[in-house]
């Protein structure tokens, strides 16, 4: 590689909320990556002050060791002139100090790339599942005009029992037209609630029907996702999804990692597409993300899977490094069209691997030197 | 008591496949029954010849010790001379046996309550989950008379994932008029299978999202059994149900008893019954069963829960000693009417409890005498 | 019975940390006792001035019910003023507030059965299994002149733990004569941790070799316990089990109750007693707790297991309602002289079936009466 | 690369009982080996004539997809005349077949290397650790003089339960002498018993006190691995270890790999090592398959923890790819002279990855050429 050129030189880059628990996989997605380089940490006042590896003593819950090149960078408060050399800030951090310091980050000039809820629903901010709608990031120039930045914006990605979901169904709806109804029901893992998050007396030999929140994100952040972007580029078009109705039954299983849901749909199409059909467009289905070749693209957006019993989570998880989805039972429901089970890493493609891939789009699609 | 009293005199009764997993709940159920006397057991030929204590040494995987008084009772093969005197025989044999061996003992006359499922399809034999539909086994006098017998008879109990979701169904059904349509996904608990049943490699960590043969079961027991019986009572009238469509996504989960169910339902009637008439219906429905006062009927057939996150497996699997079903979190469903979530004991009201409690329901109502 | 007779009458008791683990355990034992009477119960400020039912609210853990007698009941600050009519307090606190809470209920003439630590290592509060030295309670008329009460006292009971192994060791010692070295392995179930204690991303698919504090207590505790105390009653003799070893790893493990325990002992006496002398020692142990026949005493101290892989904990924890200890897998260690596995309910006689019974024994011997 | 060199030709390698837990991670192993190249499958004469992708069909239960050079490779009986182009075949059999199949390979001229128990016991088959005992190997001509062939013989693994210790074990030993006694507590991963193995049912919120020959396995094979070979190279010197005594409680808990073993260890040495001694041992622990720098060789034979609570198998289990050993929390015994934690990965160094880095040895050390 040629280190003189400017055009190869990484971008650098900050993680709030580092020490938590997808901080932790911000800083194995990044701490390697040919385009980016961590360059700045962010954490709560407890941790700032203390080296990164003092800072998650004894809550580093990963298998991978912490990033040799990232034990001894120093932590600091989630104050943006800590970060101003960085091009792209990636967002972990908690619901609670989500809100005002990542709009204080964008305000300071930063771009936000952001795995918090709190600006899902901003009519400003897109909703980005980068294998399903990353063209929704054409809304930034009207963000940045309306917040009155030159560079700072906020992008969030979704929920990530709504990112599982989302995929297939963006391949289903391109395809065979407008879906009517779709119901799902979500086995989900527990790294879905951080750490220390659910309680072992909670979970094991049980499974808790309810999470809080969760099936009403799943039910909205559908329709915003599978939505399109008005023409003139200044709003989402909820409207376009106005017939689409989602019910979501939402249940924590005694699983580590892995969403499993349950779907079943049916199509405005008369007569709707065969199970064959189905199957076919969903093994086939390609993204924009696959087409531009950003690193952090699977293979495969879906990965179809024939066997009766699968996709599982504990053997499909990390298939693709958990950067895809898994579709398999693929048959027809007696009560909709189709019927299937997805299951999607929900500490990789629902989560930070969902935040620096819509980076690496936004990288690729002029979004970062603006 | 008066012992001298015939009428008081309990029954003599029968367990087949009694060392098996089924079996083993047969006997708990059994050794202490104030109208039923344990008094001859079956099982495969390697048992036979056996005390029962013997026969399920290191496979007694129950938190009760074996009975006392039927640890040291022989242990014969399924022949029907051995059982001779009893007036009831419970079955809990596998599909591979169980079909002619039933057949054979209602041939000798024998009173068959079977838990397995050959029998289920059959158009004579009633398939009866007790809290339900007991008036189906008015079709045993002509299930008699086409088979030949005069006491012999088979009356089969439903799979236990159908079970569960029956009861709160008959009682929507029951108050609101036809369903429409349902829709469920299972969470299936591990002993469903038997012993030893799911492989601990398969399960642990993980979500299994098919069980063979789960969802078609489900799909058609619910038409016959909340269909009716035709008023001269030589078969089941599955056209009564013809317009109720159900639709199953079954998953095993890692839990050891209880089985949880998300439902979501949709009523013929236009407006569809509120959450508040749908919560009340449940918590007031009253089945025959528990009209009658048999034994082992539950004080409430359906136990409502008003907590977010209940019923659990865990915590509320042995309430009223699994005998009833619980249902909580009644809300509207954006794509049905109403969706909730039920959690049945599938090794008791689920499998054995249903068996003993139609026998009861049998006995109350003179099916045994005659 | 006759409800006119004063001796008759039940003693009004009250519960400290009555909405945690323990004290939740504490209000079962107590709600049917047929000698306490629940009076009073006491908690955080946060929980004062509710119902029991309202404290307790998505925190009730157990499978039993709240019993509808305590649902009701206030729930108060843990000042002695509200417990002045109990003859008995008993103490699920946590240590955090257990020093001072208890001393003051000590000071206020309130005789304390404590669950916490922070008073075994008193030299003047005896350290009590029930089935093993309730002799130490001797000390009690001591204790109440040092501290200058007339009828307040701290009788504490052991670590969940050590309780498991001193059942087995006692009944050795006294039949074998003093111990030399004891070794032991525990693998601990989650409910020890109390709620929601253990994070289920550091249990599930996974053991933790390390419980603080843990290995230490077992350590000392079983000498302190397993020691006597001296004629004049002023002190425990510790010097009498100077010369035995112990030595403890201890390790959790994802079971939600039951701590199993492997250990390995070796005895003074030589030739040391065999295996089939070992066997009937444990199986013949008979207590001082049975021998008076309080009403929580096991009908055995210890169940020996003679089956090749038990006990287990799912299987055998809740075996005499977990009053007893289960002992099996007596066999001889190649480097010491024999070894077996334990298991005790860590939530019953482990926690609050001890408490309860040391008091049960108090009152027999008359301690609740002077 | 050079193709035409003979001396960079891959050796072509058979796997016995290919389609089994232990035959699928001979073929992850082996599939991408820079020396090995999979030439050969043997399996069941019920998988004869499949290819491996067929005879697999619903039993490959690894992370990694088969590999797809594998897939649609034929797969045999195991008999030698398939594998006669093989210079090494691993053996993944039960130990039902592993008997008579090993003995006929070995009579075929085939060298073989097995995870089998059959011939761990037999005085001229050496039992090798890899990182351990490869000296052991020394043994191999006198094998062939006594069986009579030429180039065949047998090499065997330890369990992989032994396997754990004796790589501390031998650390200790190398640099302090002689051990005295070692008391070991094993909490066996469910995956140590293969698929479908442990019957969920048992391992569900369990813990289960017995494995099958095990303890006497540790206790055995501990000696003839720590022992040395005798001078002329026809025996192993057990009576080397002759005092050291070693005595150990197997478990199964509910992890899917990786085994935990807390060690009790004296030495003959007085005073003995301190702690920090230990730890410095462990840690500068280096093996001669390092040295040599054999393929599958860890870059650390042993990883020394120093965190409190580590390792633990969830999170350290996969750590080198699993080809090394973990020990954490060294510390004083009170009743022997130290104390640690072992996790050694069952499925990876305790069987395929032995028997292959054992089979790389012999390579570098020319048994393969002679």
């Amino acid at each position: 590689m040629s280190s003189s050129s400017a055009s190869q030189a990484k971008l650098k880059v900050g993680v709030l909320g580092a020490t938590g628990t997808v901080g932790q996989r911000f800083i194995l997605q990044l701490a390697e990556h040919p385009q980016f380089e961590l360059a700045a940490l962010g954490a709560s006042s407890s941790s700032a002050g203390k080296t990164y590896a003092q800072a998650v003593e004894g809550r580093w819950k990963q298998i991978r060791r912490i990033p040799s090149n990232v034990a001894q960078m120093p932590v600091y408060e989630c104050q943006a002139h800590h970060f101003a050399e960085c091009a792209v800030v990636f967002s972990g951090l908690d619901s609670g100090p989500a809100g005002p310091v990542e709009d204080a980050f964008r305000k300071a000039e930063l771009r936000v790339f952001s795995n918090a809820k709190n600006y899902r629903t901003d009519p400003l901010c897109p909703l980005v599942v980068p294998l399903v709608n990353p063209d929704h990031m054409e809304i930034l120039p009207y963000q940045k005009q309306q917040v009155g930045t030159k560079t700072g914006f906020i992008v969030t990605n979704a929920n990530c029992s709504t990112t599982g979901i989302v995929v297939p169904l963006k391949a289903l709806e391109e395809k065979f037209g407008p879906l009517d109804r779709v119901l799902v029901n979500t086995m989900q893992a527990i790294s879905g609630a951080g750490y220390p998050g659910v309680s072992s007396l909670d979970i094991l030999d049980n499974v808790v029907p309810y999470i809080s929140g969760e099936e009403e994100k799943i039910e909205w952040e559908t329709a915003k996702i599978l939505g399109g972007i008005k023409s003139d580029k200044t709003a989402f078009d909820y409207h376009e999804q106005d017939e689409l109705k989602v019910s979501a039954h939402c249940n924590r299983v005694p699983v580590i990692d892995g969403h499993m849901e349950c779907v079943s749909v049916s199509f405005k199409q008369r007569p709707a597409p065969s199970v064959e059909e189905v199957k076919k467009c969903l093994a086939e289905f390609t993204t924009e993300a696959q087409k531009i070749g950003v690193h952090s693209a699977p293979a495969q957006a879906i990965t179809l899977h024939e066997e009766k019993d699968r996709p599982q989570p504990r053997i499909d998880r990390d298939w693709q490094n958990g950067a895809g989805v898994n579709v398999g039972r693929v048959r027809e429901c007696p009560v909709f069209d189709i019927k299937f089970v997805v299951l999607s890493n929900n500490v990789m493609i629902g989560a930070a691997t969902s935040s620096v891939m819509n980076a690496e789009i936004a990288l690729a699609k002029g979004y970062l030197s603006q």
